[in-house]
């Protein structure tokens, strides 16, 4: 029998992203609503290993739903990949009575809690935050709509540019291994090709497409690139091989950068997080654990930690053809 | 069998939404695509009736698909509800050899394409445009999605104000008979309390409420109200209930009105028009007609117009559960 | 021969403006920089009459340049009109050795600060916060230039469902007794006829101009009102004059309200509180006192408060004629 | 005696900026006001050599006073740097009976204009066009406040992840030669540090800078740096030898990049270009060539092109000030 949850521990690991505040406080206050503790751990496993902890009511989350990056901040923690640090870091919460985790990030943050879990039996519930939407189990981690919009907004100043001088620009954006940003944002920004690791087109294909861009009247022209690709060049390179074969092409390049992790989330953001956040506490008092609360067709639902973390998210092949289309 | 398409019109009809002009612009690239003409039908229906017609090409719609609003334009036609005002509109698609419609709207929107359907066996597909997400057989509705984000944007903008003096407001939003946009908007911007018309809190609730949140050490606090809501009194009678019952509270007003319709849609709702364009016209030309393309599950899929006119969309009464637990 | 101040305190009174909270720490770490202390009043006057003071160091203020709102809260105090109230205060002040305030807000603000200066001569400086840009002796107050911004996005999006539909609307924006913000945003947002309270354009006037409106081919227009217009009719009843008179037009009324007060200031009005911050803790440091610090041909000038209450701010009539050429 | 203007040419040339298609609608308009022709040149400079002309009406630019870009399109032109070329752009003016031009534009746009005014005593007047505010003679150039927003709003969300991470930014904003946008922006942005051409701290003093700001228990920063910085390192330089000399920190690099260029005007450049293109028109019809329209001391005054051109605007250098006790 499990046994009863009291307080429950809350941080925040890997690469922020927005939303995970607005999850912070549905944490919060979904323990206040069961008359539960919640404790903040700050820095995520590194100020575990440290005892850097902060006791949190409602009123310490007021007016931080729409607020970018985590109030409880976030760091790489390389002694919690040793047993001793791991050790270390469940006195702390033993000290502190903490009975339960609520961990928020990506891949290695769950990898972590399930580590923890394994060597100390201490319930742990995950809530995917990451803008890349690399997490099997969920359609949607917290952050990603966000930096969609994000990303779709900057390329949509870069075209009022592109679009003044008929130029043609590359723009390489966010998301890991994985295309999820490059191919939603690349559609909705109206991009003319997108590159990303899931899918080699080949640079032939790319220089096919340009020409026939140009041929059919467009005088200018937007790419957008996954970090990841693996069409074997970056960026910059990219660039150099377009305008060495395509000479007609005047090729700028821009790259995102860090501003995608940042700013208020949008309100899809805020409501899955608010969401999510009920659900992982409650799945801890219903004697849960080592589960992803996540969100499949809709609903809010749980995957084990161990797929969550193996687990591959493909992208929407559909997504694939409709630029495709698009790019006519 | 059916005849095969050549040729196929477009219009928007009913209240603007963010995404109409990208899903415009899908319907006339997915046409180009498959080689077959794309006519824009100015106004609507009236526009049908008056033979207001433009050819479209790949090139018509480039740079639309972050504008608001819709470039073939939207108006209400009394006309059209009259047979000899559908006789006139089809003796114009005849004309101009137009062979199948698109068209953009919601329930009136739909209805009028089904009534023609009927009448002419002309084939029809309807996407689903208006920001109150209240069209039976899609989770989204295009505009929807953007209306949130500019609800949420606005009440942060109310919420510095109230939380720098310390007081209530009241914010009216859109939605007629529905509460989507209510009651997500209201998660997403911490409102202490949502009404919507779907569910009747009574205004003792909401007093009681109220009273609860002072007393939990809020100072400032954001009540979001659906227009269709039946709680039985207008926003500025409620605002005068409340200070009469609750005096320690000084209530303003704020309605939000037209410029939740507006504004460069989401990549969300950008990415969905291009989805459904390209479904709305490939089921023409597979010699379907009278369905509504919306999403489902995060996958595109077909509803018969009929009942995506009569069914009801039910909120998510989860998220009223949310909302309850955020406010703590 | 004037005491040394070694303590500055620092309120915000009467409605809130974005960059407000710049100016509070602009304020802060002047006094670091200076090696001074300060003291935050929370509520206005009416903290400084219960002595709601907080000590703050350059660190109280990290990450508040960008926020709206004011973190020292403000309010309006009926107790600090009468001499009693007013004793209380600078009761507090000399308990917590404050020296030298320096008060943010608008005319209201200033005449609290000089009746105050009067009783008990004590050191004051005012920096102008008011979005309404109504304070002689400043080209602008802070909050104004992002005020400008909410209102042309704003109406933006107003016009996406205007152009879409042909309508016609009326937007009511802020300004009090000015028309600074309905001038400029108007002609910024590209409305038909803007009505200021400073130029009874007479109804004959606005509807001959939207005839000609009509008559030269506009399909949409915008008329932009401010609140305190003195045309004889609110806005709604307006709006009753005009389809009475112009049957054509099917007008719609948005009244924008106190989101116009909010939002992340500008980047112009995070400067300008910056500098504006610096002039008022470095003039109390020379010995000055009473004075406004505010914008004079771009720089930083002091007004004497009594001048900055009394004197009226006129609009610039150049644009008037600005407003009338764009409406060609 | 100056020859009757009845038809006056619009170009825009050089980089583009928000607000350029503002002024093409102000000048429009402001001939249909004065009753004379005006017509739209495409490409700047080139398509005066190729003939690529367009008449305006005032419906040619409805809708465009919001938008990013400019939609008469920007190119460099060699050819007109020929006498040849020159000749052959002023037969295409002859002979469509252009009697006068409005370039929008740069220091490139001015000389340009200048030349061709010398070599065929053609009416010019000049719109600064630039976000780099580096033109003499007016206090600010059209989209210079725009990218300052624009600049603010990326740096708010990088500052998120900076916060979260405590970690050190390095942010590169454009601005040619000149820091306007550094320094106001990095102002604007609560930048630690602010690196620009006008002012060599040297690397000593960034080096103490940041380590003053780590004692003082600053958890993260950004420094902004001016693309034509003249430290002697490019920004990738900068951040190895920032790692280099202080191991402490973990530095990233942003290059905004061209998004800087883009986006719809804020209102105080909508109003600046609705301000301008009047008083170009005006000062043609009054017999005027050879001048600049500007803002100066925020009144529209002209100033000889060749004034502008060869005249250096200075950074204020009590902003450098206020970005020193800012960072306190």
């Amino acid at each position: 029998m499990p046994k009863t949850i009291k307080k429950v521990g809350v941080l925040t690991s890997g690469g922020d992203s927005p939303g995970m505040n607005a999850a912070i406080r549905s944490v919060v206050r979904t323990c206040a609503y069961h008359n539960i503790e919640c404790i903040g751990i700050y820095r995520g496993y590194q100020g575990m290993i440290e005892g850097d902890f902060k006791e949190m009511g409602p009123r310490s989350v007021n007016n931080i739903v729409n607020k970018g990056g985590t109030i409880l901040k976030s760091a790489r923690s390389t002694e919690f990949r040793t047993p001793e640090g791991r050790k270390k870091a469940h006195e702390h919460l033993l000290k502190a009575g903490i009975d339960a985790l609520v961990v928020i990030g990506g891949d290695g943050t769950f990898t972590g809690g399930l580590i923890f879990n394994t060597e100390f039996n201490f319930p742990v519930m995950g809530i995917p935050g990451t803008i890349d939407n690399d997490i099997f189990g969920t359609s949607h981690t917290l952050g990603y709509d966000t930096a969609l919009n994000t990303v779709v907004d900057v390329i949509d100043k870069i075209r009022d540019t592109a679009s003044s001088h008929n130029r043609l620009f590359f723009v390489e954006v966010m998301g890991r291994d994985a295309g999820h940003i490059a191919l939603n944002a690349g559609i909705g920004a109206g991009a003319e090709e997108i590159l990303i690791p899931e899918e080699d087109l080949g640079l032939e294909r790319l220089l096919e497409s340009l020409q026939k861009s140009k041929a059919s009247g467009k005088s200018s022209s937007i790419v957008v690139i996954a970090e990841g690709d693996k069409i074997g060049k970056n960026v910059f390179e990219l660039k150099d091989y377009v305008e060495a074969n395509l000479p007609e092409y005047d090729v700028r390049v821009s790259v995102l950068g860090h501003m995608q992790r940042g700013g208020s989330p949008s309100c899809f953001d805020r409501v899955l997080a608010s969401r999510l956040g009920v659900k992982a506490v409650e799945s801890l008092l219903e004697g849960k654990s080592n589960y992803m609360v996540g969100l499949q067709s809709d609903k809010v639902a749980l995957t084990p930690l161990e797929q969550a973390i193996k687990g591959k998210t493909e992208i929407d092949r559909e997504l694939l053809r409709v630029s495709d289309i698009m790019s006519t």
